[in-house]
């Protein structure tokens, strides 16, 4: 059996995350069992929902655990099998784990799923045609609910999610506006995603600023905002939002460091009846098929081609994954692992 | 025609409202023209959402114009009658504003409504049976819907929406939690409401304190909560809310006079994956029957004995609605004004 690096969570984070919260070790993969497969990973992802994780909090989902490999989404290439469900060869996407390889055990419904690669390029499982992008899909479609002609928003518009969110409004004919931190990634939303708009927080010291370039780029006000990030992005958006409107509550990163990340003006929530959800995607696996359906048509008939940035090598994923965290990727973060 | 003595909005409140921000005068009842009706009113009613209406600021509805009568719900006695939809003796509900006397043209929709005062006080129709009354109805049932054995909470738990609030959900098999500030009111909403706990924020000093106290008062957790305050209060009861709980966003009194009131943790609502929502009973029209029908049968059967403080005379609207935003009502906060 192949060698086998692994990245495992060594200790928890005291504030911000820091690479010695991890470590990585090497190891044998154990021999296959029936019923099992080895899967060799060919990409690992890095998504923002890892930190939140890290911490020993109260969370809807269980802390990972110490000393174990750090947990996540994979692609990758079933290299040996005993189940009758897998050949050597099959492409699947599935949560391997920071690691180059995994043993997965079939019959575990959910635990792996076949790919086609003919059309979509198997890296953009792990993101457009995969978790984000149906996370983006289900914010919008179930809990947006936008009619054709109006606004909505999206902050962190140049991620896996946010971009997803974008090309999704665009194709069902709302105007978009973006979020996003940079020059360089609003020029990216606008030109190459299609955003209408987009605003580039840092260039705005407050929220009363950034209200009044959302002002601007969203005239007849916004009528569903995708969060992903909290703090003040949101207070803004919110000073802009329309009566009726809607918040899908997807991430709050701005707090994932255990900062308090208050909400300035709640009760916008009141003077608007806005209605706000938090939600998880991996809750509401109803959804999948007919999102997947619609990302595949959009990247698979090139309306949209998701950016990535990819690192190389299993030991850059804990630098890559910080730098995921202060916005320094650009596009999907993956890491490349053949 | 009668005298009829009025107050109106003289200027609007720098923080606080005060009683200088209003003016007693004392006119003429206009004749009647085809068509209109005159009423005497019997009670005025005093609810919190006064308060916002006295700023200029943009919300829900529009603020009360300066210099002219205060609005507010009514109910009293058709006097004169110039519509064959009314005759003298008819027992009317309406808005009839802080006045003693209003002309009300009877072919206006929603304007006026008979009420039935056999088996239902007609002071009743201000509150428990009336819109605080809808207010509670809509929140428990449309946005909260618990299933019979969670728990529910509510703030403000003994004014005239808490206390229809906890009526309501005893009703209908729910366990539930009130919040309200004193010994004397938490002592009622157990004793003669049917709370099973009531806690006095007033005796914490902090949301950390007060969550402590809702964890004994609710050990498997909030299902729903019904939110009239904000603030302090409401940060408490988020910390103890459970999975896909929701939130029923009625009213922020903690920020009427302009005083910021930040949402101190609002990961909790991605965390949990909560659904909270604003909303304005009068823009649910279509829910008043079936609402209006359970709880007159609360009321009318005895088994919910809506309290009230009832001031006497039009004179002391100002002062009974200054004590009301500082929680100094007990139950349904009313002017007798015959």
């Amino acid at each position: 059996m192949p060698q086998n690096k692994q990245i495992l969570l060594d200790n928890r984070p005291q504030g911000e995350a820091t690479a010695s919260n991890f470590k990585l070790v090497t190891g044998d993969t154990p021999a296959l069992q029936d019923g099992q497969v080895l899967v060799r990973h060919h990409y690992l992802s890095l998504d923002p929902y890892m930190r939140g994780r890290m911490n020993d909090a109260k969370s809807y989902a269980q802390p990972q655990p110490l000393g174990q490999v750090m947990q996540g989404g994979t692609v990758g290439e079933v290299v040996e099998s005993k189940s009758p469900k897998y050949k050597a060869g099959d492409k699947v996407v599935g949560m391997g784990g920071w690691q180059e390889y995994s043993v997965v055990s079939a019959e575990q419904p959910g635990a792996l799923r076949k790919v086609d690669t003919t059309h979509v390029p198997i890296s953009h499982y792990l993101g457009a045609v995969g978790m984000p992008g149906v996370t983006a899909w289900y914010g919008l479609v179930k809990i947006i609910d936008a009619k054709a002609g109006q606004t909505v928003a999206v902050s962190a518009a140049t991620g896996a999610v946010g971009s997803a969110f974008g090309a999704l409004a665009k194709a069902r004919g709302l105007r978009v506006v973006g979020i996003a931190g940079g020059a360089d990634k609003c020029n990216y939303a606008v030109k190459e995603i299609g955003f209408d708009a987009c605003i580039d927080y840092r260039e705005h010291k407050d929220a009363g600023s950034l209200s009044k370039a959302l002002k601007e780029a969203a005239p007849d006000g916004i009528s569903g905002y995708f969060e992903n990030v909290g703090g003040m992005v949101m207070d803004a958006v919110m000073t802009r939002m329309n009566a009726f409107s809607r918040i899908a509550l997807c991430g709050m990163i701005a707090g994932y460091d255990g900062k308090p990340v208050p909400m300035s003006f709640p009760q916008l929530l009141l003077t608007n009846r806005m209605r706000l959800e938090g939600f998880i995607v991996s809750e509401h696996m109803e959804v999948w098929p007919d999102a997947l359906s619609e990302l595949g048509q959009l990247v698979g008939s090139g309306k949209f081609r998701p950016r990535e940035s990819v690192a190389q090598g299993i030991e850059s994923a804990p630098e890559a994954f910080l730098g995921l965290l202060k916005g320094k990727n650009f596009g999907k973060q993956l890491v490349k692992l053949t």
